[in-house]
């Protein structure tokens, strides 16, 4: 942690320094071998789990802090750290060890007619700006991924985890010089200061990609001031939809999973969208196992009628992330409105189909243009992990370069090596 | 073509609808199968080359005014076209036609423990809106990349260029309604007002990606205004390094393709690195046939003692793409400084070792950071083409999405499709 007398005076100084520093970390780090990387994120996971003490009253300082300026107690929850979930920190790091290199892996070879041999390679993209809200655990997270896959990083945590994450950052970055890497591949703005952020995300040539993580107004304002590359989603407004087809006790559970078993994230279901054909069997059955699960619906004349607990839904309702245990009804006549629906009020993130309808389930995955496409499977599961990714430091919901989670390999891009003999054009 | 008196009175009117129509496009050509593309390629090939008068009568007027207002006699030729030219741009088409479909490609399939099957899917990036210069070829070959890569496309070519680029593109246009496509798929800015580019940059929820090529303040006037990704390369000053132990007959060989072959082109070597091990033998060689192909050398003190007729490069020569015969040249003391050379004054594009040995040519493309580095052959081999893309809209410099030639699936992201039965998450 950089004691507040020997930043520099100046913001815009102090932000060019840790870029500068950043950059020149990174060329280090993208020549590193697998093995260092590996044995520094174990090392961590066991600083982490080894020095308890200091880290858990460094959070508590941030805790203290938050009751004071009344936090909600979802927030001060997300922040708060204790030995399991200290543990679990460790944990994801030693996942992280075990995933493959992304640096370095052969992507595809080729042997033109000429006798050139085209390789492609990933490589690192080099310094990314990670800017993300409270839970501290994202600190050690991000790290991890982006040295695994050769990035410096730059992290910008929420000023509530402001002790906590320089901590956290603090034994991360020793165990860097303690394994032979640059110990500035991971930096931590040592300022809470919002104007610091407004100069990184200009520095357009010191910094490869910003990721922010958190609110939608996080994300608005990176959006809208960065010069680099932003990766990230905006919304998760995911549906589900039971077809004519649908086996309807499956369709059940995974509209109750997809609500309900974590309604926080950005891939559990906003809206409901059920078919006439199937409405006046389903929706009593779902619309009683969700009340009891304590949901609030929201839905169309129909649902309403079918629902009567249901209220009427305003055309906003079917554009809104809850992140909450409310879900938006609709009854809907055909396959086409369904898919119209989810184009016109849905993000792109993740839609799910309920049917037993083989033709159905190809068109619709065919035809709905989200990151995610489910057939007979929960929303939910459109995570790094669950896709086979291994850890992921966020979904896309961008078209560019690279859509739904990102995990190692995305956080990389790649070169051509291309070995000749003598090889001349004509 | 659109007659004047059809277009709206408001420019950013006449943007929007351009938008509007080529997102509505690229929703229905997302969907449209191979074979009606292909054919829609096969078609155009042979309209363009069975309809040469009316090509060449409009091309005619464009030649004619370009010489009035004393554009120079290269930009007069590239502008030109004649029956071989039409030709070759019927058989670009055929090429693309050949080529495989991007689109559903299934890139990536695993199984995950629970038996959840995932497929990661080809599908196209949207709108593309493609800003160019002179040359009309490349108002088909976009056009032909991006309707088979299943993208609308918006066509902004130079002005000197309207009257060819307008009857080409209601040949497109004609052959996309022949052959059940959507016809608003290819676009054409129908007018050569400035500030429409200023508007069409600013529509990010419209337009998917622009592609800038052309000169360097045309790329960097997208590249300030893009409130979209951009896809583009600025600069291409492309290095070739003579190692102590290249062999001096193959480094000729190479050192005069890479620079003389067409030097106006981006990967064309602008900068000979020479080992001081080797320099006395190799630089009067070299240079005697650099000048007998009429090269003008910038060179560092020790070439200029070498090679008497060089003159002395200063340090913006280094920074330099000639696009001419023009090389800098310098002698250097080892490896290292060779690829700190490459850093400092390259452009990332492409670099090039002669070496025989092994361990040199394997830490020189591990270490150089270039989209394409190249070990015993020219750097004129970055290319689409040349490296087994089949066709390419453009070489990219940037990190993000795509590094180096952009062909089919470049132009195209990917969703995930997964297959459940009744999987929900615990």
């Amino acid at each position: 942690m950089i004691a507040p007398s020997d930043l520099p005076n100046d913001l815009r100084t102090l932000c060019e320094q840790l870029a500068g520093r950043a950059r020149s970390a990174a060329r280090k780090l993208a020549q590193a071998p697998t093995f260092r990387k590996n044995h520094w994120l174990l090392a961590c996971a066991e600083a982490i789990e080894k020095q308890q003490s200091p880290i858990l009253e460094a959070n508590a300082k941030d805790v203290a802090a938050a009751s004071s300026v009344g936090l909600t107690a979802a927030a001060i929850d997300r922040l708060t750290l204790n030995p399991q979930r200290l543990r679990a920190i460790a944990d994801s790091l030693r996942q992280v060890a075990a995933l493959p290199d992304p640096v370095g892996e052969i992507r595809e070879v080729t042997q033109r007619p000429n006798g050139l041999q085209v390789f492609k390679v990933g490589v690192p993209l080099g310094v990314i700006l990670f800017i993300y809200e409270s839970r501290p655990n994202v600190t050690v997270d991000a790290a991890g991924l982006c040295v695994k896959s050769g990035n410096a990083v730059i992290l910008r945590g929420g000023k509530e985890a402001f002790h906590t994450n320089s901590i956290l950052h603090e034994m991360l970055r020793l165990q860097l010089a303690e394994h032979e890497l640059p110990p500035e591949a991971v930096q931590l703005v040592p300022t809470t200061d919002r104007d610091a952020v407004g100069y990184l995300l200009r520095m357009k040539d010191e910094i490869d990609l910003v990721i922010p993580r958190g609110g939608k107004s996080l994300i608005q304002r990176v959006t809208t001031e960065a010069a680099m590359p932003v990766l990230k989603h905006f919304d998760g407004v995911c549906h589900v939809y039971v077809d004519a087809a649908a086996d309807l006790s499956m369709a059940e559970k995974i509209v109750l999973n997809a609500k309900c078993q974590r309604p926080g994230t950005c891939n559990a279901a906003e809206c409901l969208l059920v078919h006439r054909s199937v409405a006046a069997t389903f929706l009593p059955r779902i619309g009683t196992l969700l009340l009891a699960h304590g949901v609030e619906l929201r839905g169309c004349h129909e649902t309403c009628r079918l629902i009567p607990a249901a209220r009427a839904a305003c055309a906003d309702d079917y554009r809104t992330e809850y992140l909450d245990l409310i879900l938006s009804v609709k009854v809907i006549e055909s396959l086409d409105e369904a898919i119209d629906h989810i184009h016109a009020y849905g993000s792109h993130h993740t839609d799910a189909i309920i049917t037993t309808d083989i033709r159905t389930a190809h068109e619709f995955t065919r035809r709905v243009d989200s990151a995610a496409v489910m057939i007979n499977a929960s929303t939910r599961f459109n995570d790094g992990y669950e896709l086979g990714l291994g850890a992921e430091i966020g979904i896309s919901t961008d078209r560019f370069h690279a859509r739904g989670p990102c995990g190692l390999r995305e956080l990389t891009t790649y070169k051509y090596i291309v070995h000749g003999n003598g090889h001349i054009r004509e």
